[in-house]
Order: structure tokens, then C-alpha cells, then sequence
């Protein structure tokens, strides 16, 4: 029987999601130097906007709420001491990058892997919608990549749909949200909220 | 000539904004500890979101964005120590009460005014389009509800409307919202950045 289990957060993401890349940068120690324990959860966002009848990213579809995102991004990523570079291409096209974070959730490489990823996208203007990119990033980190792509491409895409759907169930709308017991979270700025939260539900 | 000028953050609010109710009620107080001076400035939503394509209130076009709003209300108010309760009707038709705030702006009471009119919207459930909630809440301030109203309704439109105005040239797009020197905040959750902001600009 176990007793007093580790408080655990989800964090659910979206590769394409900028407020995603500095929460997914220092996520992992914050919530260690706090006794909480993070249960990555990538997923997408396109059936999620999709089903708000949305059929481009909101920061796309409202200018003057996309202009304050990148100022906001800038100011948020240098107070933190993180590289970030507007990425020309936006939203990028996340699939295959989200299907390879599955594989890392089952392999236990996902922080890492997901954190490369976001490094790509919002530091290094790559495109990771490109095998070679992906290949790269697993590569760095000591894996063995063609294998880790084919089973991505392959077996993958069942789970990723189906943690998407949960998402939705969940009453997730955006990322980067947290879930804790019944309590859902949304923003960057919550962190700190949703880990006070997972601490009092364990 | 003066010198070290008070830093001042500009509080851009509405009336039927869930999220502005708790960042009203302790705005001045957390910004006084800090040395800035906020400056009150209402404006309208409608006239903000009829820009962006919306007929009525996001947390009512997205069902699973306003779930998650009337709970997080629920959290934060409960965490500021201040009650809540939901609004049958919402969002509030707050045009006659932003009128009224344009008075209280010129004349020094806007933000006891302010606090008064966020506790009748979202504490006490009353009609804030309904001048006798509006009468009641200015005599409890010790003012001549009667002289104000007039005023409101037949002076106060077209100020009210040059301030939305403003807000949109400004780049804003809901609210709560802060600025200071060309940075723009959005949400409660940024108000300290906000204040540290002014401080930095001053």
C-alpha cells in the first residue's frame, strides 16, 4: 500500500504554443524544489481550436492579440534568461514532433526531448515539422532516432489523438495548461497556482 | 521643473470584465506599497470585441473558456479574501456606469466608485444599468447621485467613447489591461509586472 504519494501535475502542450516554450523550459525544477512531480502531456491544438470554429491560431486570427503575444513573448523569455527568435513560420506544423513526444513518454526522455524541441522552434527558427530536424534533436540525445521516427510515424498517432480528446474532455481550451485532481489551470502565469494546488490535493 | 515624477501605471478596466473585479480591489493598494500611482481608466468591451468579430463575451462563445473562468473567479477571489458571486446576467450592460466613472475621474472618486460598482456586479448580483443601483452606490459615497447622473448621461458619452478609442489605438484587446510608456499588460496575473514596469520606466 502506498502512502503520502508524490504530489504529480500535468502539463499539457502543444509544440506549436509559444506561452508553452518557457513554462516547458523551467517547469521540471520548479516543481522539484517544490516536492512535485510533472506528467508531460503533449497534445494539439488544431482539433481543440477547431472545435472553437477556429481554423488558424487566435493570435493569427486577432491581430491586435497576436502583436502583444510576440512583445509579450520577448519581455517573458529575457526575464527569464531564455534565447527566444519570432519563428517565421506560425503555428508550426507539430504532428510528428507531438507523435515522437509519445514515444518519449513511454521511454522516459520526454522533458528533455520536449524542451530540444521548443528550443527549435522559438530559439532556432527550425522546422520541426521535418524528420531531419526531429532526427537531429534525438540524435543530441543519445537515442536512437531512425527507430524512434519510424515507430512515431507508425504507431503513434492513435495515442496522440486519443490524449488530444482527453484534453477536450477535460475542459482544455489552450495550452499551456495544468490539471490537478478536478482543478484545471491555464497560463504560464498559473504555474506556480497549479503546483500550490497539486501540493494540497496530495 | 519637476524631478523624479511619481511612476504611474494606467488601469484600463470595464465594468462587466470578470477578471478586472479582483485587480480593482486591490490595484491601489498593492501599487501604493510600491510607490506608483495608478490612473483609473474605463472603457467599453463592446465596442473592443465587435472589432475582433464578436457579438457577446468570449467566455460565452466558448463555452469551455467560460467554465473555466467562473471556477478560476471562484479560486481567485477565495485566494484575495474577497466574495463572489455569479451575475445571472453577464456580461452587465455598463455603459451609464463607465459614464458615471468619467465623472468620478474628473472629480477624485473614481476608484472608491470603481470597488463600489465591481462589488454590485459580481458580490451582490444587483443591475448596474439600473440608476437607482448606481444613485444608491454614489450616496453611500457621500456624493449628489442626482447632479452626477445627469451629468453622466447627457456629458460623459463622447469621453467614454474617446477613451475605448484610445484603448484600441493602444493596442488593447480585453481586460483587465496595463500600460506604462509604450508596454501594454494584459491580465490580472501580469499587474506586478505591470508595477515593476512603471518603476523601471520612471
Amino acid at each position: 500500500m502506498t502512502q503520502n504519494p508524490t504530489p504529480t501535475l500535468d502539463f499539457w502542450y502543444e509544440f506549436a504554443s509559444t506561452y508553452s516554450y518557457p513554462v516547458a523550459m523551467r517547469i521540471n525544477a520548479l516543481a522539484k524544489a517544490r516536492g512535485v512531480s510533472i506528467n508531460w502531456k503533449p497534445f494539439l491544438l488544431g482539433p481543440v481550436f477547431s472545435a472553437q470554429g477556429w481554423q488558424d491560431s487566435p493570435f493569427n486570427l486577432y491581430p491586435a492579440k497576436g502583436a502583444y503575444m510576440w512583445r509579450d513573448m520577448e519581455r517573458i523569455c529575457q526575464q527569464q534568461g531564455i534565447p527566444f527568435l519570432r519563428p517565421r513560420i506560425f503555428p508550426a506544423r507539430s504532428v510528428l514532433s507531438a507523435k515522437v513526444a509519445m514515444v518519449g513518454a513511454s521511454e522516459g526522455w520526454i522533458a528533455p526531448y520536449s524542451r530540444a524541441v521548443y528550443t527549435a522552434v522559438f530559439a532556432r527558427d527550425l522546422d520541426i515539422s521535418s524528420p531531419k530536424t526531429l532526427q537531429s534533436i534525438l540524435e543530441d540525445l543519445g537515442l536512437n532516432a531512425a527507430e524512434i521516427l519510424d515507430r512515431a510515424k507508425t504507431e503513434e498517432g492513435a495515442q496522440l489523438r486519443q490524449q488530444t480528446n482527453a484534453a477536450m474532455e477535460r475542459g482544455i481550451f489552450g495550452a499551456p495548461s495544468f490539471t490537478t485532481g478536478t482543478e484545471l489551470f491555464w497560463g504560464g502565469d498559473r504555474l506556480q497556482d497549479a503546483i500550490d494546488c497539486a501540493l494540497e490535493n496530495a
